[in-house]
């Protein structure tokens, strides 16, 4: 008989057929005449309850069934008695495949914290909270890839390795295959980089967006998905130095027509969660209720579906980032000194406490923010005509801020060249870049969303290293 | 108006209908009183003709016209009187967006060599050749995540920066954030990694399997589509420093699940191609034969479609190492001399000669080889029962040879002790992979599919810098 995968039986299982399960016990449970297992494959949250008499079975074998084993069960589906659970199998064959010492094994069936599970990344898929994140990561990543074909866009995989800095910020990771031990000098008695690997210092990418600029210029929709890297020493719940980010680009698109792709594509992404993960969704929901909990009324986060919802309801509320700052400035917790960095006025960077402020209580919708000052922005962005402000936009979300950063691309040859002059970005090294301003430019336009941020957002999980599977942040690169 | 795709007129244009469209000119040619324009936007192989009256227009307009500038054309489509398309479009308003000044712009409309426009990488997406390939490369992805997807496979985007080194083998790139110019030393001398950003020496990763086994071990079946790295100094045609790779991993598969599998995964994928990229596929099955013409008769390859439909109609043979063995000893090649390396015997590593006879001069069909000698193989393949040979396999396919490798695991936590001790794997580091065969281990099988070699199956593209947007390799890291 071929293995069914427990998803399967619970959406299609006919009552009275016979099936076959493999899976690992979450728990065991029994009399003297009768073991109830709990068995998990990974396919769904929920666990396939297996009934076995322990006549035909016998104790001791029953006894190998601890948790984290592996077992092969056969046996006849049968609407269940016990509550949680509409069917359950009736074992006629059970086999151990790989017994589970329980003085050894570290996931015994109790509550863990999210630190330790953390320290155990090798096994925690075996946990309903990390199996749920790991089949919510990847409806999204399909999501993704759904919403731009269906477009017509083009998924480019920019490079990894790379000699050129995008943001012209960021701390980066060097890669390099010269000899630690004994580096290379040259005669002037500098790292003699012709003789590392690519013939020059090379990097980690932060950002595929200016490769990503390139190819948006023959083909037009194009959208990058990849891991990108910060060498910050930034230990926050909020920082991984490896995380994913998504970068589509698009000629001939203004900011406007920026906005409503960024708008679109998140409300796809977010109903998509709802339509395709009910039911880790669900999980995920009482999970987060349970945790906040011990929280004090007013820190508790919304629910994690309303706040799902939330999001697909309403219109984004867009304006400007001028806008943004009187509303900000005249606001009551500014005016009574609530904020922890008050705003004076134009020229203040926003602080995630003033972008939840203006979503959460000030308009109650997701908000986007756009021409914002040109000092605070990258060098790439347009330069509108106020020569002072830039055509960026953050979309910002409830709890998270910042969900989604963009800007319609200076596409002008001269003005380009003057802010990196203005920002001291090396012009020489970005020939490339700056050739895609002479031969046939077009206005274009693109935006960046953190994989992990929209997970956060998404499963209501409050830590990023539980959003990815093997996090890499400062001090740790275990697995 | 809006603008419409150029694939979408094509598709689904009526002719009298009025479009804006809005591309980047391949080509312009004409008389005093009529400019035909070919634009192309990036969405589809074809370019667009636009007629355009000088009348209306002006020569001192319709002359900035020049390959490579982008405009702007409302007009109405019509049925084309001219060969080579059904429709054209009878310019209404034409603006150009951005000149190309034909004195400085590189892709003029001439042949060019696949070597000079690597080195305008920038700019290739531009061509013909390598939209088609960048299209392609699409749906190749897109076509990766909707089989798995459809199969219940979650995919893991396994770490890039890694502390361990998956095969045991292959050079790797350091990642460091240590200062190179004063690489800081321990009192004993050696290279203080405990100032590193992740407080010890990481490198980028040569697989995601090890840690794709650990996911599977809970979520079941999983899947990796990510970057990997080699810092082999092979400069040939096949070899790149950076590359795609997809890794699925499966429990409670054993080895001919395993073949199943990447058998169906593969006709997928090219079925897929054939049904979804028909023009690109036939562009560049015309730009193959093209350059096969300069070749001898017996030296040329299939022909680009037919190859596909090889792949596709026949199953594959399967058959053991050994037996493999037997046909190559006893082959005509082989007696005559004709093979570079000849094969002795049992023991001997296949080259790429050896493959492809088996594929296209013996069987005459795609060939999966299992049981290889375990000394030619890695650590983590299950050892047969003869304790020579292990668990492997590898799907080998006309021209390119192996395209997929891939084994069942050892999943006996002694036999892979002892196999790691034998090949002197360090098992302290790989606490985390060893547990996974103390806690419930199962038997379970996954393989590698390089996404460049499919890609170049896939084009007929010679050259593995041609189906990768910025190509990686020795010496160079341009763009």
């Amino acid at each position: 008989m071929r293995r069914t995968k427990i998803a399967d039986i619970l959406q299609n299982g006919v009552v009275g057929e016979d099936f076959l399960v493999k899976g690992w016990v979450r728990t065991r449970r029994g009399s003297k005449q009768v073991n109830f297992i709990a068995l998990n494959d990974g396919s769904v949250i929920h666990n396939l309850q297996i009934v076995a008499d322990v006549e035909i079975f016998g104790e001791e074998l029953l006894r190998r069934a601890t948790t984290g084993a592996s077992l092969a069960v056969t046996g006849k589906l049968n609407a269940s008695q016990g509550a949680g659970q509409n069917v359950e199998m009736v074992a006629e064959k059970l086999e151990v495949i790989g017994d589970c010492d329980p003085n050894e094994y570290p996931l015994q069936p109790k509550k863990h914290s999210l630190e330790f599970l953390r320290e155990k990344a090798h096994l925690r898929f075996r946990t309903s909270t990390f199996s749920a994140v790991a089949r919510v990561r990847h409806a999204m990543i399909f999501a993704v890839h759904n919403f731009f074909t269906s477009k017509g866009f083009v998924n480019i995989h920019t490079p990894i390795i790379t000699a050129s800095d995008a943001e012209g910020a960021g701390e980066m990771f060097q890669v390099t295959t010269l000899d630690l031990d004994n580096v290379p000098k040259t005669e002037a008695g500098k790292i003699d980089f012709s003789r590392d690997f690519f013939g020059k210092a090379t990097n980690l990418t932060v950002s595929g967006q200016l490769e990503g600029e390139l190819a948006a210029m023959g083909l037009a929709d194009i959208y990058t998905f990849g891991p990108t890297f910060r060498a910050e020493n930034s230990n926050t719940t909020r920082h991984l130095a490896e995380f994913w980010m998504i970068e589509p680009e698009m000629a001939f698109y203004d900011l406007n027509d920026n906005m409503d792709l960024a708008e679109e594509f998140l409300k796809y992404l977010i109903k998509y969660a709802l339509e395709h993960c009910p039911d880790d969704l669900a999980f995920l929901s009482s999970r987060l209720m349970e945790e906040e909990q011990n929280k004090k009324a007013e820190d508790r986060s919304m629910e994690l579906l309303e706040k799902l919802r939330f999001v697909l309801e309403d219109d984004f509320v867009r304006l400007t980032y001028s806008e943004a700052i009187e509303i900000l400035k005249n606001s009551k917790p500014n005016k009574k000194g609530q904020f922890k960095y008050t705003i004076e006025g134009y020229g203040a960077d926003l602080q995630s406490e003033h972008e939840r402020f203006l979503v959460e209580k000030h308009f109650k919708k997701p908000v986007v923010l756009t021409d914002y000052p040109k000092e605070i922005k990258a060098f790439y962005m347009k330069l509108n005509e106020d020569n002072k402000t830039v055509r960026a936009m953050d979309v910002l979300f409830p709890q998270i801020g910042e969900i989604i950063g963009g800007s319609q691309r200076e596409e002008n040859h001269e003005k380009l060249l003057a802010r990196m002059a203005e920002m001291d970005i090396p012009s020489e090294e970005m020939w490339w870049y700056l050739d895609t301003r002479k031969f046939g430019a077009v206005p274009h336009s693109g935006f960046g969303l953190g994989f992990e941020r929209l997970m956060l957002f998404v499963t209501g999980m409050g830590n990023i290293r539980d959003v990815i599977a093997f996090p890499r942040t400062p001090k740790n690169a275990e697995f």
